[in-house]
């Protein structure tokens, strides 16, 4: 099948761009301490996750109990939920997900880590958590040092399994490389591997110190103590990274056709904010230069011509955005199709 | 199941509410000349779409040819797609269900009209089009007058069936109600009813004028030759319209769970633009008087105390979030919760 037989909107990763992407992160923790466990939540796509892994990666990272049960179900043993749990029925959930493989869940609060616990004795299961600690993102997390060995005595008192320590520097990812950026990582690092330090010196054994994204990777990554790295946008990549220098190429587009076009040259995509986020901006075409995307409707992109443009788009021709957010953008779609010179050689399921 | 056992994030629709916009819109049709065919596109819910038809809408609107197919799988009978249609095997798709209803699509141009013809000599259906106006949204549509009768003519020669003419007046939709407002709105509708006039003086039947939404029915529901109304999303309603002074009430909330709450007060919800639409602006809580919602992450939503507020709220708690943008937070879910007195009383599925 041809890319431009493809009913639109639709999704698209560019094959060799994402292959590019998987293999230059698979070196740069080849030979190094620290290991990568991607983030699932950026593609939510059992068939990436699976390339991920045999890339080299220790088992997956993701956000929802829900992404758990996906990771699970199809053969991932180890997960981390580097996110809070709590309310309903999660808990109970998540114990039931743990006979099957190993579950560690970020915890933040003594309510949570008591749910947990009495969820994993009811279930008669092994729950394993991780302390989540703020590192400046001012989200979810407690205080390093003595409040974090605080509550990891909690859940140790309480029979959960304590494997070590979390915390993500979701604010700097976006931020440009310089001096100051880097040393903003390393207090982050610093502060995780000096609360390990913390909870080993209380005979609490760490074997988990998670932490960075794609925009930081590098700095904590060699980071003596830092274990593993959560990154998870490299692989499909956002507008907003890549200007800010990652070594990555962009693979991610939306597919869309030209379904009106105006005499003056504005035309209208079928593809609005249903099937390409806007939360981060507006998206880019990749290949129409003269022209530019200016609003996103509910199910239309507006495209006008620059002013001495002499490009004029047709009723029928398809065109490629890229998506400037990649998690939002994925979320809102079943499938990928993996395009190589314009043939379509793999659709892969996004489950959700 | 009571509502706070509901797995978050998930959709609400308060029942009580919903039905009340249901039988306002349907009351105000019911001794009018023009009749209502509800945007299906709002909530893509077709227990929603039957409760509409029984109503008293004269049939769906909808802005896909996938909408349409989950309109015709679901006993629909009659079936506007108010958008254009282009490229891939769509005019295919459409003509091989219109062996099933009534399909009526809006055309812009000759190249899809002549695309829409082939589709339905190869298939041996009848497609019927109206001619898609441009009333100042400056979105898809051809120009009123001469330009609008020169397509009807061509799609006739081609052998398309022509019911009429629409024109959408999206930009005035969110725009408070004043004598200014009300006099565009109606210049809108005169140019969609003079065409209709020429088109008839021409010798070409019309049996259709379609325009308006939820922000603007009450005008053109008034205004003499047009025969029906689109609006899709007085049954949900966004605060945008709300705000504007629509009869209608909000029924559609997100429901989230607290799953980090700091010393501050500051807390973090599971719910981020992955379950609940940023695209126009920050969501508000529903019942948390004293706490606002400062931002909106992929997968969380940060809660900030108000200055002089003592309402904490705690880990586990359940938490209403009103949607700003209704179409684009349906689009991301696959269940409505109907809930009456805090209990659930019915599950809708979301087609997609």
């Amino acid at each position: 099948m041809k890319k431009d037989q493809i009913t639109t909107p639709a999704l698209l990763v560019d094959l060799d761009a994402m292959e590019s992407n998987l293999h230059c992160m698979a070196a740069f923790f080849r030979d190094r301490a620290c290991k990568l466990r991607p983030h699932f939540k950026n593609h939510k796509t059992p068939l990436l996750a699976l390339k991920q892994v045999r890339a080299g990666a220790i088992g997956m990272t993701c956000a929802t109990v829900r992404e758990a049960e996906i990771l699970v179900s199809h053969g991932i043993g180890s997960i981390l939920i580097a996110n809070e749990i709590a309310g309903d029925t999660k808990a109970e959930w998540l114990a039931d997900l743990s006979r099957h493989a190993s579950m560690i869940v970020a915890v933040d609060n003594r309510g949570a880590a008591a749910d947990l616990a009495r969820a994993q004795r009811d279930r008669k299961t092994q729950i394993e958590v991780v302390i989540d600690i703020d590192i400046g993102l001012n989200r979810c997390g407690t205080q390093a040092g003595e409040p974090a060995l605080d509550l990891a005595r909690f859940a140790l008192s309480e029979g959960l399994k304590v494997r070590g320590i979390m915390g993500y520097d979701g604010h700097l990812q976006g931020v440009a490389k310089s001096p100051e950026r880097d040393e903003l990582i390393r207090q982050g690092s610093k502060a995780l591997v000096d609360s390990a330090a913390l909870f080993e010196r209380a005979g609490i054994p760490v074997s988990i110190v998670s932490t960075g994204g794609t925009g930081t990777h590098a700095i904590s990554g060699d980071y003596p103590g830092i274990t593993e790295i959560q990154a998870g946008s490299y692989l499909l990549m956002d507008t907003i990274y890549v200007n800010r220098g990652a070594p990555f190429q962009r693979s991610l587009t939306v597919l869309a056709t030209v379904i009106s076009v105006k005499e003056s040259g504005h035309a209208v995509l079928d593809c609005g904010v249903k099937a390409i986020s806007g939360e981060r901006g507006l998206p880019t075409l990749k290949d129409a230069p003269g022209a530019q995307l200016t609003a996103l409707h509910a199910e239309h992109a507006l495209i006008k011509p620059e002013p001495d443009s002499r490009v004029k788009l047709e009723v029928g021709e398809k065109v490629e955005l890229w998506a400037n957010y990649s998690d939002a953008t994925v979320n809102l779609h079943s499938h990928f199709y993996g395009v190589r010179n314009g043939q379509v050689e793999e659709v892969y399921r996004i489950e959700h």
